[in-house]
């Protein structure tokens, strides 16, 4: 038994890294909504779906499970005669995206 | 109307990144194996099962969807008197958690 050769040996710090990817965060059309949301502060539901080519019930259902963790906040209101819902990143949606940055650099050593 | 102000003005291009994040790929456990299995080209279900913290059903879940994609093969045998079975990363395995870097290098300007 070379135990060298033992793969186990080799760096074992992709298990935590996976581990630290947050599903809530992680997940495609949510790391999208994120990122967008990052750049633009806050944005209301039309943009969104247009942006990221989401259906209604799509985007309803993911911006539901980040404002449920706290990572974005809702505000229903009206331009002129049109009925908003705005959304908004908070600062633990910031503070999330960048440790989702973090273990994805320090998952593939970017 | 300020165009200048209209944020589908600003940089559109997330919209393509996020497109391009294969969910096939992107899923965490996934990620996780085919980052694993990039280092050591091939290991075995206990292996991968102990590096990443994962149940028999869970790990052979995933193994099952990227075989099926054509990203890893698995070939059954024996060690000694013990059952084995290893996993390979393919060559489009490879391929594809190359793209997912790259994507995620310009989704998040890395």
């Amino acid at each position: 038994m070379l135990k060298e050769d033992d793969p186990s040996l080799l760096k074992r710090d992709e298990e935590s890294h996976i581990a630290e990817l947050n599903d809530v965060v992680h997940q495609r059309t949510r790391l999208g909504l994120l990122v967008v949301l990052r750049e633009t502060q806050q944005a209301d539901f039309s943009y969104l779906k247009s942006r990221l080519k989401l259906t209604d019930g799509n985007l309803g259902q993911h911006i539901e499970i980040l404002r449920n963790h706290g990572l974005v906040t809702i505000r229903k209101g009206h331009e002129g005669q049109r009925a908003r819902t705005w959304v908004k990143i908070t600062r633990a949606g910031e503070k999330a995206l960048a440790t989702e940055i973090k273990t994805l650099r320090s998952l593939f050593d970017l």
